[in-house]
């Protein structure tokens, strides 16, 4: 069965300015999709894929309860409407992430409802758009992510994001970016939430080709296999409960022996 | 200066209850107070103690933009009315800890909504009140919350809670109990969210004389110290700003040098 | 390709003792062996295997440059030998796990020369053999090795292993095991260690037939194919070298761009 | 009681380099004592100090059972005679180490024997000698080490060390350093081993006068009291041993109840 795959796309910029139509003249969810599409994954994971699109503006942010249930890796790009997004439909992507489906959030989503429910914090950072040099360097070169890489590759533009990114302590970080301007990011982090992972990758400003770049693709398409669940997606909310006694006890009323 | 602590209570379960209000007939907010005032931490830090207590019924909770602005480190013990308290003093508090403040949640707290809101996750566990035994093994003897204790205490009626317990992967793990009943639980976690610290710790049922424990107290009493905050508590939310060009560029039209 | 498994037994107790041989009649390596050509892992990756083993008194235990060269993943099984493992051995197996060979490590291996050079610690523990129940809780239940397990499995009969056990903190806990005489260990840990996994299990006494145990097979056969090498397993040691400069620098003499 | 620290340094490269003297004319070791007597560690926990210094060509390399068995927090600087310490005095500091003494590894005592011990690793870097800018982000602002730091701070010229570096997974990564060529490096990283805390930090090529920067002093003054022990040094190596029955048991041969 192939993993099922949504790529999430606020798609403002692109409808909005003529400028970043002419970089993703579909939309970066678009692009994001081809890529997936193109791009084989690296290693020793290779489910094949089925991927759909969703945005801001459909019903339900084209995310109901069905379409999640269906979904087994969910991709998130958002930068300036994070507010619009509905709390509902927030619980209910938080909810099928701790039930183990996988979440890769992208650049400015770092700040996305989404995102900071899961990690508790601000998720803050500091940042600049100087058409600067990025070099991604690969800390973890035997993490599934960074299969298929060099031991760094570089974006000619990006925009800049530096430290401190107020997050919790990452499981694992897998790239740690180099910009010219002076400063250094955990561009790459995986963390786990309930029984899902989730795993934020910086680059992807929306005037830049950067989900064109195939070194970047293949990061996406690795971190795909990667967050992809591990159990069976069952129960959402596991409860809390009784349990019958199941244990040995001396007393005279312990069940077992 | 005195390091500000603050017992917040929902002291429900001692005015509604004679058999609670046996135990506990001031409420478990002085008991715990009480302990603190009693108990010398162990280890290198022992700053001296500024006590007071918040409860759930007063306005805002007791706990007023104010009264967190003077707060260094705060205990959380809740049950049957997490729902009662309202978002914005959530809020408040996670801003606080976020920006320094110290969080320690203890039992029941693993499902109120500030635990839940800086973990991410369900924090479901299992459970069972049975008058069993609880054995608390210390992983990280070195740890500073577990200074002066031996390899292991014991609490001669609890109740139960097992694995798995649903949070994020703890920063140190200081405890592991085991129950008589078959269970085992992580029983004393830390984590770091912004800049303050969390621990939470598993003991203290309100219908047993737990927080009477003097190796209760001890933890308690460490656990302060080890949670106070390291930075000066200033603003509470950081801000994603602009940086000047703060870096060599070889370009013409580089600001810095 | 199949990956390339060796399992290593120090095979003494089952020449010299009687009662050890009853149990394991051909060796504990073959009953591991077995388990792992009987048992399909569950989850996503099910790479085919080639099974080999190897012991301590054939010439250079079994574990020459060829044959290591040739392993992908090393299961290790020693108890009263460990002093007897050559240091040259010892060295070779160490560089080749840094290159990103697995190694799975059971039980009193905890103590062998491998698994203590690649902790950096004593890896003491407590122990005593009373015949007793243990129950394997699992902690992590989306964690590859735990899949296709419930979320506990138990052993009639084991010996009782209590912490502290003396290792750096794992990447991740799978297991926790709870002992009816009172103790709690950590049993199932993960490391990184260069580009090669390492697993620690602890179950495996030579006086039970833990290796004939279904769960034990599964969690073995997961084990493997979580451990496979995820980089290509090239040279052994990386060696600090000179880099030309390959950044851009405002200097004259810069030589990139 | 004031902590007791050693600066251990090899001492090689200033006597035999007229250009290393003329940097620290006393040796490396007399400079980063001077700096830890001068400067006042910041944050809660103040320990006076009482500083001694060792060097390689000592009897034992200093290091006699007795003075480390008077030592609470040891500083190593090393950088071409890693070869010439011998086994037994780095087996005497781990050993020391696992009791709960601090250790703290500089710049090039990234390949000395005990960091290498201690981390199981190759300890590998990629370096270059250029009179590169070094900036030093803190990543962790409310860790102790950064105590009374900014957000960065700068070096104006060392040696390179670049990515990957090959360590285990570190506890903490306080800092994370950029360079001018176009690098990156965790450059101020944490763990623990047996009851003991080590810290390596990256700085102090021999060529450069960075022991008198204060933003290093002030690193290394925090550091020290860090790396103070929290356990009663005691026993320094624990050993596996027999418990008596401790637990309940339902058996009637149980001893305790």
């Amino acid at each position: 069965m192939p993993l099922r795959v949504i790529v999430w796309n606020e798609f403002r910029h692109e409808r909005e300015s003529a400028a970043i139509a002419a970089v993703y003249p579909e939309g970066i969810h678009r692009a994001i999709a081809d890529g997936l599409a193109l791009v084989q994954p690296q290693g020793q994971q290779r489910q094949a894929l089925e991927i759909g699109t969703a945005t801001l503006d459909e019903p339900e942010h084209g995310l109901s309860e069905q379409r999640l249930a269906d979904c087994d890796v969910l991709l998130w790009w958002g930068h300036r409407a994070h507010d619009a997004v509905s709390d509902a439909v927030v619980e209910r992507v938080q909810r099928r992430v701790l039930a183990g489906m996988g979440l890769i959030v992208l650049h400015s989503g770092h700040y996305s409802k989404i995102f900071r429910r899961l990690m508790g914090t601000h998720c803050s950072l500091k940042w600049r758009v100087a058409d600067e040099r990025e070099r991604l360097w690969v800390v973890e070169r035997s993490h599934p992510i960074a299969a298929g890489l060099g031991e760094y590759f570089e974006l000619p533009q990006e925009e800049m994001y530096g430290e401190r990114f107020d997050i919790p302590r990452p499981d694992a970080t897998v790239f740690i970016s180099w910009f010219e301007g002076g400063e250094v990011f955990r561009s790459g982090c995986c963390w786990e939430r309930g029984h899902g992972r989730v795993f934020y990758f910086r680059p992807g400003h929306e005037s830049y080709p950067t989900y064109r770049d195939a070194n970047v693709q293949l990061v996406l398409a690795n971190a795909v296999q990667w967050a992809a669940p591990t159990v069976a997606l069952g129960d959402a909310a596991p409860m809390r409960a009784p349990l019958e006694r199941i244990g040995d006890k001396p007393q005279a009323d312990a069940a077992a022996g």
